[in-house]
């Protein structure tokens, strides 16, 4: 394994790790550029904007587009978060000059009018699909009212409102914006000869316009709020929310450890008390990390009737451990289950890339994987302590779907 | 990578692909049960016995095996075909005593009579799921009257009266049968060390009753046969039936080609005929081999006005492909696809397990990736003309269900 750095004139960055022992090649380009950039006026432009990459330009039809992916067997895809926007394909190393002018023209995409009004109407029905989504609905509105007044607070999806009122030239604007050279990493893991992806950068990026548009990225100060939606279903969903380390604390690690001794989906706390036991249907705490801010987040779903009994027993359990910590065991329990998970999505190009440019977009840091698991054997009872004292477990915004009115 | 086979006395097979620089490993019991093994009488036995495997014995409880495999963070699972049994567990090397002892205590459980009975709602449950999916439904009815007559035609999951009858005797007597160590592989793939799995299968396995049963494996001899179901949806889905070449036979690499050029779900004839135009909502071919014999199986889910149009098209298009056979642009293309296909799911042991012990269990056969793609590499159009000669694409069987009485 080694790493290499390169940065081209207009400012875009270049990683790569290679493996030569590796059978494939990942690579990706990662954008600055997700709902917190956006204003409320354009909210959704940024996953729209993954969409429409996917339309091509003068040089590839769409068709193009899927047609050679599709030959090259590359495994390939686009994903929006709050924070970025992601391009990426996994292929046999010889297909990589063909790949990497392909993925690069993504990023160039023509934005026709007409093929932004018909996918306009793909958009709306996919913000319809996750509205029937009681999980991930009630997901959007928790981040919405946690951080409110905050940039994170922007849903990526954006609402029916915003994305039928949003036109072709704000999304242009907003493209000029964030796509420039230097806002954008292209990151390469697996069997890779490093001089030629830097010949195919400076080739097929080396005329992107240059620049870098700023982030607000402040801390969130969220205040406790609650919103209850009601909607004719058998369970109801509950989302919880309170501060936690953002991406760039070394207290992550210790709030990961955390998050899987009490709230992982098989073998936690809340696991053995409420899954377990059949008393609830889910219930799991999760860690996220952005830059500036962190957030716990609790996810419950259960039978209405013991909804806030359910919701107390939670509490119960993040006090004891807010005050007793954790044992340990339990430490050291949860530093096998997450090495297991760090070694075994690392192992193939794919899921190195993605720990590759998560470092370096956050933290500008390249980490092996032994980088990794000697930070996870290091978390000791001290630090979780200091985590526990400065983001203790809560549950300060609530945020329900389902049939009660009060909780 | 070095290949490496060893038998127990008791007629356990133990084979690996050893991986020195691989960081994890893979292994998995492949027991040869599955529904085709089964009678009419106990239909479904096979899958409900895997579900019993998971509620462990003298040794271990179900809440054991469950926390255990969860504390090594191992990705774990088992699954149930027409002909194989499969559990298997992915973890870091330094767990594999630990990890194997628990999957061996998988394969003798106690079956107990409480169990069996909390078992069989789960599973009644699990068939009304599928029952609510058309697609898989008429997948299952399509094999039932394709193979009418052959072992084959059972259902894996069994029909709600078959499992409702099912009595723990019958189950007994069904593992005790089919559970022995003659009929039972042991595969692992990674980073392993061959003499330590060897003592640990001398252990954990040495005392397993030897043995190994027979299985009817003479080619089916379908004939052409119509069945539709009513049901009130929106679309109408058909599954159509022919023969196709079987797990031994060197034609199959041919037809995975040219299931590929005429089917794959996207860049296919099919794809860029009736799906990319919006014709229909989902149309492919799918090749699938099994032991003595194969099927061509193609899926068509579209508007039901236009169902008969639809299906009368993808006649055309094979009548087209067994008279004019693909071309070789065609065979390069599928090349390329394929060959990624098998380089990427490859570059883990856990992928390298299934492959290693699919062509143990048909053929007695190491395949390295390289033998694959050589393989792959040789399919000429001689062999393409011969397979479509022997093995014509064809409507043999045909299984709807959806709003249309006729078709």
């Amino acid at each position: 394994m080694s790493f290499h750095r390169h940065e081209l004139p207009n400012g875009l960055e270049i990683i790569a790790e290679l493996n030569p022992r590796a059978y494939s090649t990942a690579l990706g380009f990662f954008v600055r550029a997700g709902s917190r950039d956006e204003t409320e006026a354009v909210s959704g432009v940024s996953h729209f904007l993954e969409h429409m990459a996917f339309k091509g330009n003068d040089r590839f039809t769409p068709d193009d587009v899927n047609r050679i992916f599709d030959e090259l067997g590359a495994q390939y895809n686009a994903a929006t978060s709050e924070e970025m926007t992601l391009y990426y394909a996994a292929i046999l190393p010889e297909y990589l000059p063909k790949t990497f002018e392909l993925l690069a023209n993504l990023l160039t995409p023509a934005l026709r009018t007409e093929d932004f009004d018909t996918e306009k109407q793909v958009i709306l029905e996919e913000i319809g699909m996750y509205d029937d989504m009681p999980a991930f609905a009630i997901l959007e509105k928790a981040m919405e009212s946690h951080f409110a007044g905050h940039p994170l607070c922007q849903s990526v999806l954006g609402s029916v409102g915003t994305v039928s009122a949003l036109t072709v030239d704000q999304m242009r604007a907003y493209f000029k914006d964030r796509y420039r050279a230097g806002n954008i990493l292209l990151a390469a893991a697996g069997n890779i000869d490093w001089q030629q992806l830097v010949e195919l950068a400076e080739k097929h990026c080396g005329s992107w316009a240059a620049g870098r548009p700023d982030r607000a990225i402040a801390e969130a100060q969220p205040q406790a709020n609650k919103l209850l939606l009601q909607k004719d279903l058998k369970q109801q969903h509950v989302v919880q929310m309170a501060p936690a380390p953002s991406a760039t604390d070394t207290l992550r690690f210790a709030a990961d450890i955390v998050s899987v001794v009490v709230g992982d989906d098989s073998g936690s706390r809340l696991y053995w008390d409420l899954v377990d036991p059949g008393i609830v249907e889910s219930a799991d705490l999760t860690y996220s990390d952005y830059e500036g801010s962190g957030v716990w987040s609790t996810y419950l779903c259960s039978n209405p009737d013991t909804a806030s009994e359910n919701l107390a027993r939670i509490a119960e359990i993040y006090n004891d451990v807010n005050r007793s910590s954790i044992t340990f065991e339990e430490l050291e329990q949860a530093r096998n289950k997450v090495a297991s998970r760090i070694v075994l999505s690392g192992e193939r190009p794919m899921g190195r890339l993605s720990s590759l440019g998560g470092n370096w977009m956050y933290r500008k840091e390249y980490r092996t994987i032994e980088d990794d698991l000697a930070d996870l054997r290091a978390v000791s009872l001290e630090d979780v302590r200091e985590l526990l004292d400065k983001y203790p477990l809560g549950q300060t915004t609530v945020a329900g779907i389902g049939p009660l009115t009060e909780l």
